[in-house]
């Protein structure tokens, strides 16, 4: 295994000092979840190369600042902070039952994505690297929009509930090159893709419903639904899409009332496996949908990084009972947080009701900007030249995962790989994370985490060898402790 | 009572569809609410100076577009589309029970905010008039952060979960004006203020849960509590506060496991009334609160129209019980969506992955556009300009109410006037928006809509004599009919 970076006998800090806020850092930034334990003190010493005395201080200081707890004749192991608050001495009224939070591991996740950018690039990242963006576009385009007269009506007053319109109307062409059919009047924008998945989930359920997911799938999603009181009923993703057998057994297996009313797929480019539905499995999901009165939430936020002819679930259904959500950060800019959904002409007021209540609207600043690059080919443009850049990315990062004895669990496309390392991923990423390198194990993309020895890897960002010479080291390592 | 804007003999259109069209618009922008009942036939007729045989042909358009229903004996309804949906034929599954929505007049009035500027001031807008904003200010700020170098790090990543922190900083510093303590790391900025309350409430609360909240108040808050699925309290608000015997009642009258744990208010500039919270009784709400182990949302959207000295409850808590929440919507600009809270520092994590949840992170450039405002107290000069304009709006305001007739039931400060005009507001509103004036009637800040002569006034758009004379003449015409 390689060793951490080492601490500084030149510093200001003590060792010490050193050593425990480097795990602070760790446990705060959530790169150690709760309930993790520590490496032992000889380890640790060992790994750092201090004395086993400096180890025992710098876990006191730990200790003191209630990052870590010690159970006794098992060692150090994180706080759950959650756990805290809910253990706090409260008045004489009755103790709460505990709220829903995010699983910690998704959590985990979702915060390591917002690391700032370090030396190394981050395997586990599920946006494209800062660099493939295309920043003098997007400035050229807020500049465009950001002059007192453009602004003025862009900003003084709260805007249209739906979305700025040019925004919306440039949205209803680019949705025809996907074959979907959507008049500007039935485009909603929102604070990314994120938001329009929180209102439809919100507008079309309540807490104790069922609600139909993929798995593997994106676990801040699971996270967002169980935080919404909801039952989730993972459905097995295949290369095809859905195992519909099993959807339809979940579906008979509820009682009436507690049927599930909708499906949440990614049917493009799936997050993690890269597995787009096929035309057939689109087509008899759509019957089975009808058959159960379904609503199918298609989260495409891989749209502009798949070829435009895979066939999208709202082609098909024409609007009817899917509702087709997309963005932009996954091609453009991940901060402007500018998504949007297409809805069915019924739905859509109940969506517009929704957003005012939970933001009331969204900024058009952005939206214009955007607007104009949609307008102007910039971002078919844009797509275009990522799209090559990580057809190359994708076959060289194959090679060395193959090289490194990694075994593709679904054919490599996309931005996703979905990877057999061998060992259990979870170990692996804690284990890689002290060499600067950030994995997404696979137990992140389960509705219930479980052992797995699948990861996803961001292809634009494996492109360098000494990160799958730090894997195959680290692996083997692992293999060799239980 | 006014005319209402002729209809054309010169137009294209027929005097059939320019009638049908008019109504369509205001059934479309929910100035006619679902349920609502059209004029006469007769009297529409007579108002717009047309036969009755082109009124029953309007009608019947809208009939054809399912805007309207017919009534048996009763006339012409708008129709509820929220109720169509769920009456549509279901499949063979059992029909749901109906979803949670926002009550159908707090919808109509928050979309009334979206209608572009007419030619009219309308006295019931929630927010400064647009000439009283200072776009060239804020278009400088935002092209300060928009060129390449300053755009990269604030749009390319995903940004900081807890938002800006040059603008956390600074809003830090903000908040001491009010002497509300709160470091960097305790605040987290939101899409507007409205998203600081959604997710404070997800975070805190969940379906079933009970709610305290000011009565009068913002209904569209009574709407984004209902639609969580949390049953709301309502506690009269009076000049200095909430009635506390009152709260301590409804908390008491609770079983054990339902008492409200969260009280929602806006202690200072109250919406509607405008009062503040009283300092004696501030000091015994955080008693009450602590007794009863609440948590307080102080909601202080309107802080920047407020003499600084007015007390905070956050101040007076010190952010132990309480959470501050406040934006720029009602200073500087609604549409680019900038609010944060201020938490005690063992909920900020638990705030931090709500919005993680709903939003991923909240646009960069907009918070350091702002962040520029703060630091170079260009926003501390405006609000001082805004208050001085403000001020002799509302005295000369004041005087136009009180000779039309009105009384004011709550001591005028503020943005907002809260007045009594002698009959139901709700009809008032009615008849006044086809005369071009769009009201906020009392009715909107009930937890329970009831009858109200109440109504609420903006004092920056209510300094035109002509409004006055309308509202005279129409109020008079009401009294006359039943």
């Amino acid at each position: 295994m390689n060793p951490p970076q080492p601490l500084s006998r030149q510093s200001d800090a003590t060792l010490t000092e050193q050593l425990s806020n480097r795990f602070a850092e760790h446990i705060r930034q959530r790169l150690m979840a709760p309930g993790a334990r520590l490496p032992s003190v000889r380890e640790c010493a060992r790994r750092h190369g201090v004395s086993p005395y400096t180890v025992v201080a710098a876990y006191d200081q730990l200790l003191a600042l209630g990052l870590v707890e010690a159970r006794k004749q098992r060692g150090f192991f994180v706080r759950d902070h959650h756990r805290r608050d809910a253990e706090a001495p409260a008045a004489d009224t009755p103790s709460p039952a505990p709220r829903l939070a995010a699983p910690v591991s998704a959590t985990m996740l979702v915060r390591s994505m917002f690391q700032p950018p370090g030396s190394q690039p981050m395997p586990g990242l599920g946006t494209l690297p800062i660099e493939w963006l295309d920043l003098p576009m997007l400035s050229a385009a807020l500049r465009r929009v950001s002059g007192p007269a453009q602004l003025g009506p862009l900003s003084l007053q709260y805007g249209e509930p739906a979305g700025d319109l040019r925004l919306r109307r440039a949205l209803s062409m680019r949705l025809e090159d996907f074959a979907v059919k959507a008049r500007p009047e039935q485009i909603v924008t929102t604070i990314g893709a994120t938001q329009a998945l929180d209102i439809v989930t919100r507008s079309l359920l309540r807490a104790g419903d069922t609600v139909l997911v993929d798995e593997p799938g994106w676990s801040v999603e699971y996270a967002r639904l169980t935080a919404l009181g909801l039952r989730i009923l993972p459905v097995p993703r295949g290369e095809d899409g859905p195992d519909l057998a099993v959807m339809q057994r979940l579906i008979e297996a509820q009682q009436p009332q507690d049927r599930p009313r909708l499906y949440i797929t990614v049917s493009v480019l799936h997050n993690p496996t890269g597995a787009s539905l096929s035309l057939g499995t689109a087509h008899r999901l759509l019957r089975l949908a009808q058959a159960h009165d379904l609503h199918i939430v298609e989260d495409d936020t891989y749209a502009h990084l798949a070829p435009a002819h895979l066939p999208r679930l709202s082609a098909l259904d024409g609007l009817e009972r899917t509702i087709y959500i997309s963005g932009f950060s996954k091609i453009l800019v991940p901060n402007w947080r500018v998504g949007y959904l297409a809805a069915p002409p019924a739905l859509v007021d109940r969506f517009i009701d929704t957003k005012l209540l939970t933001s009331l609207t969204s900024p058009g600043v952005t939206e214009q900007a955007l607007a104009h690059c949609l307008e102007q080919g910039l971002l078919r443009r844009h797509a275009e030249r990522v799209g090559q850049r990580l057809d190359a990315a994708r076959a060289r990062s194959v090679k060395l995962a193959e090289s490194a004895g990694c075994r593709f669990a679904s054919p490599p496309r996309g931005l996703f790989g979905w990877v057999d390392v061998g060992v259990d991923t979870e170990r692996l990423s804690h284990a890689m994370v002290d060499q600067g390198w950030l994995l997404a194990p696979g137990a992140l993309f389960h509705a219930t985490p479980r052992p797995t020895t699948l990861m996803r890897i961001n292809f634009a960002t494996t492109q360098d060898a000494r990160f799958w010479r730090a894997l195959e080291r680290t692996r083997d390592g692992l293999r060799g402790t239980p």
